[in-house]
Protein backbone atom coordinates (compact mmCIF):
# COMPACT_ATOMS: atom_id res chain seq x y z
CA UNK A 1 0.00 0.00 0.00
CA UNK A 2 1.59 3.30 -1.05
CA UNK A 3 2.34 5.99 1.52
CA UNK A 4 0.96 9.37 0.55
CA UNK A 5 2.71 12.65 1.26
CA UNK A 6 1.61 16.15 0.39
CA UNK A 7 4.00 19.00 -0.41
CA UNK A 8 4.14 21.55 2.42
CA UNK A 9 5.72 24.26 0.27
CA UNK A 10 8.02 24.95 -2.66
CA UNK A 11 11.73 25.64 -2.95
CA UNK A 12 12.86 28.53 -5.14
CA UNK A 13 16.34 28.83 -6.61
CA UNK A 14 18.16 30.33 -9.60
CA UNK A 15 18.11 26.90 -11.31
CA UNK A 16 15.23 26.52 -13.72
CA UNK A 17 16.69 23.49 -15.48
CA UNK A 18 18.87 20.51 -14.63
CA UNK A 19 21.60 21.48 -17.07
CA UNK A 20 24.41 23.27 -15.22
CA UNK A 21 22.85 22.99 -11.76
CA UNK A 22 25.36 22.46 -8.94
CA UNK A 23 25.64 19.03 -7.38
CA UNK A 24 25.21 19.09 -3.62
CA UNK A 25 25.21 22.22 -1.43
CA UNK A 26 29.02 22.13 -1.31
CA UNK A 27 28.95 22.85 -5.05
CA UNK A 28 26.49 25.70 -4.49
CA UNK A 29 28.27 27.73 -1.82
CA UNK A 30 26.83 31.23 -1.73
CA UNK A 31 23.86 30.39 -3.98
CA UNK A 32 20.74 31.91 -2.45
CA UNK A 33 17.19 30.69 -2.63
CA UNK A 34 13.99 30.59 -0.62
CA UNK A 35 11.68 28.04 0.86
CA UNK A 36 8.06 29.10 0.59
CA UNK A 37 6.21 27.19 3.26
CA UNK A 38 2.45 27.05 2.69
CA UNK A 39 0.79 29.39 5.18
CA UNK A 40 -1.14 26.68 7.01
CA UNK A 41 2.16 25.22 8.29
CA UNK A 42 3.72 28.49 9.40
CA UNK A 43 3.24 27.89 13.12
CA UNK A 44 5.60 24.91 12.85
CA UNK A 45 8.53 27.28 12.15
CA UNK A 46 8.63 28.51 15.75
CA UNK A 47 12.19 28.29 17.18
CA UNK A 48 13.71 27.30 13.82
CA UNK A 49 15.58 30.58 13.48
CA UNK A 50 17.98 29.49 16.23
CA UNK A 51 19.45 26.94 13.84
CA UNK A 52 22.11 28.00 11.34
CA UNK A 53 21.58 24.94 9.15
CA UNK A 54 18.48 22.97 8.21
CA UNK A 55 17.82 19.69 6.44
CA UNK A 56 15.40 19.93 3.54
CA UNK A 57 13.64 16.83 2.28
CA UNK A 58 11.97 17.28 -1.08
CA UNK A 59 10.49 15.48 -4.05
CA UNK A 60 12.73 15.00 -7.10
CA UNK A 61 9.65 15.89 -9.11
CA UNK A 62 11.29 15.69 -12.55
CA UNK A 63 12.60 12.18 -11.96
CA UNK A 64 10.62 9.59 -13.92
CA UNK A 65 11.00 5.96 -12.92
CA UNK A 66 14.18 4.73 -11.31
CA UNK A 67 17.41 2.87 -12.04
CA UNK A 68 19.14 0.56 -9.57
CA UNK A 69 22.45 1.14 -11.34
CA UNK A 70 23.44 4.70 -12.28
CA UNK A 71 26.49 6.60 -13.48
CA UNK A 72 26.51 9.49 -10.99
CA UNK A 73 27.49 13.06 -11.91
CA UNK A 74 30.72 12.71 -9.93
CA UNK A 75 31.91 9.54 -11.62
CA UNK A 76 32.20 7.67 -14.89
CA UNK A 77 31.61 4.27 -13.31
CA UNK A 78 28.30 2.49 -12.71
CA UNK A 79 27.26 2.54 -9.05
CA UNK A 80 24.36 1.11 -7.09
CA UNK A 81 21.79 3.90 -6.73
CA UNK A 82 21.77 3.60 -2.91
CA UNK A 83 25.53 4.31 -2.93
CA UNK A 84 24.82 7.61 -4.72
CA UNK A 85 22.69 10.72 -4.24
CA UNK A 86 21.29 10.49 -7.78
CA UNK A 87 17.61 11.45 -8.20
CA UNK A 88 16.40 8.36 -10.08
CA UNK A 89 15.71 6.42 -6.89
CA UNK A 90 12.82 4.04 -6.11
CA UNK A 91 11.44 6.78 -3.84
CA UNK A 92 12.72 10.03 -5.35
CA UNK A 93 13.31 11.93 -2.11
CA UNK A 94 16.09 14.54 -2.14
CA UNK A 95 18.04 15.68 0.93
CA UNK A 96 20.08 18.88 1.18
CA UNK A 97 21.60 20.60 4.16
CA UNK A 98 21.46 24.34 3.60
CA UNK A 99 22.31 27.42 5.62
CA UNK A 100 19.31 29.25 7.06
CA UNK A 101 19.84 33.00 6.82
CA UNK A 102 16.53 34.35 8.08
CA UNK A 103 12.80 33.71 8.21
CA UNK A 104 10.20 36.26 7.08
CA UNK A 105 6.66 35.11 7.76
CA UNK A 106 6.47 31.71 6.01
CA UNK A 107 9.49 32.34 3.75
CA UNK A 108 12.88 30.91 4.67
CA UNK A 109 15.89 32.60 3.09
CA UNK A 110 18.52 29.95 2.50
CA UNK A 111 22.06 29.73 1.14
CA UNK A 112 24.08 26.95 -0.57
CA UNK A 113 21.09 25.82 -2.60
CA UNK A 114 21.58 22.93 -5.05
CA UNK A 115 17.88 22.43 -5.70
CA UNK A 116 15.80 23.02 -8.81
CA UNK A 117 13.41 25.99 -8.80
CA UNK A 118 9.85 24.92 -8.03
CA UNK A 119 10.78 21.72 -6.18
CA UNK A 120 8.01 20.46 -3.85
CA UNK A 121 9.07 20.53 -0.19
CA UNK A 122 8.30 17.51 1.99
CA UNK A 123 9.90 18.33 5.33
CA UNK A 124 12.21 20.69 7.21
CA UNK A 125 14.35 19.38 10.07
CA UNK A 126 16.89 21.21 12.21
CA UNK A 127 20.49 20.23 11.52
CA UNK A 128 21.99 19.11 14.85
CA UNK A 129 25.72 18.24 14.87
CA UNK A 130 25.22 15.93 17.85
CA UNK A 131 22.82 13.85 15.74
CA UNK A 132 23.99 14.45 12.20
CA UNK A 133 27.77 14.95 12.14
CA UNK A 134 29.67 11.68 12.18
CA UNK A 135 33.36 11.15 12.77
CA UNK A 136 35.79 8.51 11.52
CA UNK A 137 33.78 8.04 8.38
CA UNK A 138 34.62 6.02 5.28
CA UNK A 139 32.90 7.52 2.26
CA UNK A 140 33.50 4.78 -0.31
CA UNK A 141 33.83 5.93 -3.92
CA UNK A 142 32.83 9.44 -2.83
CA UNK A 143 35.86 9.76 -0.56
CA UNK A 144 37.78 11.54 -3.29
CA UNK A 145 35.03 12.39 -5.76
CA UNK A 146 33.08 14.28 -3.10
CA UNK A 147 35.78 16.89 -2.91
CA UNK A 148 35.60 17.70 -6.62
CA UNK A 149 31.93 18.61 -6.27
CA UNK A 150 32.50 22.36 -6.41
CA UNK A 151 33.46 22.33 -10.07
CA UNK A 152 31.05 19.65 -11.29
CA UNK A 153 27.61 20.48 -12.61
CA UNK A 154 24.45 18.55 -13.26
CA UNK A 155 23.29 17.56 -16.73
CA UNK A 156 20.03 15.98 -17.86
CA UNK A 157 21.03 12.33 -17.40
CA UNK A 158 18.53 11.77 -14.62
CA UNK A 159 15.56 13.43 -16.27
CA UNK B 1 -2.07 16.01 -5.57
CA UNK B 2 -0.40 13.62 -3.13
CA UNK B 3 2.99 12.08 -3.88
CA UNK B 4 3.03 8.31 -3.50
CA UNK B 5 5.97 6.37 -2.16
CA UNK B 6 6.29 2.63 -1.64
CA UNK B 7 8.38 1.04 1.11
CA UNK B 8 11.53 -0.58 -0.28
CA UNK B 9 12.17 -2.65 2.84
CA UNK B 10 11.78 -2.84 6.61
CA UNK B 11 14.00 -1.85 9.49
CA UNK B 12 14.44 -4.32 12.35
CA UNK B 13 15.56 -3.29 15.81
CA UNK B 14 15.21 -4.38 19.44
CA UNK B 15 12.50 -1.73 19.95
CA UNK B 16 9.03 -3.15 19.59
CA UNK B 17 7.31 -0.17 21.25
CA UNK B 18 7.83 3.56 21.56
CA UNK B 19 8.17 3.45 25.34
CA UNK B 20 11.84 3.46 26.32
CA UNK B 21 13.19 3.69 22.77
CA UNK B 22 16.34 5.79 22.43
CA UNK B 23 16.07 9.23 20.88
CA UNK B 24 18.42 9.70 17.95
CA UNK B 25 21.32 7.40 17.02
CA UNK B 26 23.54 9.18 19.56
CA UNK B 27 21.23 7.79 22.24
CA UNK B 28 21.48 4.32 20.70
CA UNK B 29 25.23 3.85 20.47
CA UNK B 30 26.02 0.16 20.08
CA UNK B 31 22.39 -0.85 19.46
CA UNK B 32 22.32 -3.26 16.52
CA UNK B 33 19.61 -3.81 13.97
CA UNK B 34 19.10 -4.74 10.36
CA UNK B 35 17.65 -3.24 7.23
CA UNK B 36 15.86 -5.83 5.15
CA UNK B 37 15.77 -4.45 1.63
CA UNK B 38 13.16 -6.11 -0.57
CA UNK B 39 14.97 -8.42 -3.03
CA UNK B 40 13.90 -6.52 -6.14
CA UNK B 41 16.04 -3.53 -5.04
CA UNK B 42 19.14 -5.52 -4.11
CA UNK B 43 21.16 -4.47 -7.18
CA UNK B 44 21.02 -0.88 -5.94
CA UNK B 45 23.27 -1.79 -2.96
CA UNK B 46 26.35 -2.15 -5.18
CA UNK B 47 29.28 -0.10 -3.77
CA UNK B 48 27.41 0.79 -0.58
CA UNK B 49 29.70 -1.33 1.58
CA UNK B 50 32.50 1.22 1.09
CA UNK B 51 30.57 3.66 3.30
CA UNK B 52 30.86 3.41 7.07
CA UNK B 53 27.68 5.44 7.65
CA UNK B 54 24.39 5.62 5.81
CA UNK B 55 21.35 7.86 5.95
CA UNK B 56 18.06 6.03 6.37
CA UNK B 57 14.81 7.73 5.44
CA UNK B 58 11.75 5.95 6.74
CA UNK B 59 8.06 6.30 7.44
CA UNK B 60 7.02 7.12 11.02
CA UNK B 61 4.27 4.59 10.49
CA UNK B 62 2.77 4.82 13.97
CA UNK B 63 2.37 8.58 13.79
CA UNK B 64 -1.27 9.61 13.30
CA UNK B 65 -1.96 13.15 12.15
CA UNK B 66 0.44 15.96 12.99
CA UNK B 67 0.97 18.86 15.36
CA UNK B 68 2.64 22.11 14.38
CA UNK B 69 3.61 22.73 18.01
CA UNK B 70 5.10 19.88 20.03
CA UNK B 71 6.87 19.34 23.33
CA UNK B 72 9.87 17.29 22.16
CA UNK B 73 11.36 14.42 24.18
CA UNK B 74 14.43 16.54 24.93
CA UNK B 75 12.57 19.52 26.31
CA UNK B 76 9.66 20.64 28.43
CA UNK B 77 8.92 23.67 26.27
CA UNK B 78 6.63 23.87 23.23
CA UNK B 79 8.56 24.08 19.96
CA UNK B 80 7.60 24.42 16.33
CA UNK B 81 7.60 20.91 14.85
CA UNK B 82 10.08 21.90 12.12
CA UNK B 83 12.55 22.94 14.84
CA UNK B 84 12.37 19.38 16.23
CA UNK B 85 12.85 15.81 15.04
CA UNK B 86 9.49 14.73 16.50
CA UNK B 87 7.53 12.18 14.45
CA UNK B 88 4.16 13.98 14.34
CA UNK B 89 5.11 16.00 11.26
CA UNK B 90 2.92 16.94 8.28
CA UNK B 91 4.89 14.36 6.26
CA UNK B 92 6.03 11.80 8.83
CA UNK B 93 9.44 11.02 7.34
CA UNK B 94 12.18 9.97 9.76
CA UNK B 95 15.91 10.41 9.19
CA UNK B 96 18.67 8.56 11.03
CA UNK B 97 22.36 8.30 10.32
CA UNK B 98 23.55 4.85 11.34
CA UNK B 99 26.78 2.91 11.10
CA UNK B 100 26.85 0.26 8.38
CA UNK B 101 28.64 -2.84 9.63
CA UNK B 102 28.21 -5.25 6.73
CA UNK B 103 25.87 -6.30 3.97
CA UNK B 104 24.73 -9.89 3.45
CA UNK B 105 22.64 -10.33 0.32
CA UNK B 106 19.83 -7.78 0.76
CA UNK B 107 20.28 -7.42 4.55
CA UNK B 108 22.23 -4.48 5.96
CA UNK B 109 23.63 -4.95 9.45
CA UNK B 110 23.57 -1.58 11.17
CA UNK B 111 24.57 -0.08 14.50
CA UNK B 112 23.34 2.92 16.54
CA UNK B 113 19.72 2.18 15.70
CA UNK B 114 17.05 4.46 17.19
CA UNK B 115 14.25 3.14 15.01
CA UNK B 116 11.17 1.11 15.88
CA UNK B 117 11.12 -2.54 14.79
CA UNK B 118 9.11 -3.02 11.61
CA UNK B 119 9.50 0.53 10.33
CA UNK B 120 8.95 0.86 6.55
CA UNK B 121 12.12 1.98 4.75
CA UNK B 122 11.84 4.70 2.09
CA UNK B 123 15.42 5.35 1.03
CA UNK B 124 19.09 4.65 1.76
CA UNK B 125 21.70 7.29 0.97
CA UNK B 126 25.45 7.23 1.56
CA UNK B 127 26.62 9.57 4.33
CA UNK B 128 29.27 11.84 2.83
CA UNK B 129 31.04 14.24 5.21
CA UNK B 130 31.79 16.63 2.33
CA UNK B 131 28.03 16.99 1.77
CA UNK B 132 26.55 16.29 5.17
CA UNK B 133 28.90 17.51 7.90
CA UNK B 134 28.57 21.23 8.56
CA UNK B 135 30.87 23.44 10.56
CA UNK B 136 30.24 26.59 12.58
CA UNK B 137 26.74 25.49 13.32
CA UNK B 138 24.19 27.04 15.69
CA UNK B 139 21.79 24.38 16.89
CA UNK B 140 19.15 26.54 18.58
CA UNK B 141 17.37 25.00 21.57
CA UNK B 142 19.09 21.69 20.78
CA UNK B 143 22.54 23.18 21.36
CA UNK B 144 22.54 21.94 24.94
CA UNK B 145 19.63 19.52 24.91
CA UNK B 146 21.19 17.51 22.05
CA UNK B 147 24.02 16.43 24.30
CA UNK B 148 21.72 14.96 26.93
CA UNK B 149 20.25 12.61 24.35
CA UNK B 150 22.14 9.55 25.55
CA UNK B 151 20.17 9.28 28.76
CA UNK B 152 16.76 10.32 27.44
CA UNK B 153 14.23 7.83 26.16
CA UNK B 154 11.13 8.02 24.05
CA UNK B 155 7.62 7.71 25.47
CA UNK B 156 4.28 7.45 23.74
CA UNK B 157 3.55 11.17 23.42
CA UNK B 158 3.75 11.07 19.61
CA UNK B 159 1.66 8.02 19.04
Amino acid sequence: MPIEFNPIGRIHSPFSGLQGMPIQPTGALGVRGTVELYGEYREGLKDLEGFSHIILLYHFHLSRGFSLIVVPFLDSVERGVFATRAPKRPNPIGLSIVRLERIEAAVLHICNVDILDGTPLLDIKPYVPDFDAQEAVRAGWLEKAGRSVSNRKSDDRFK
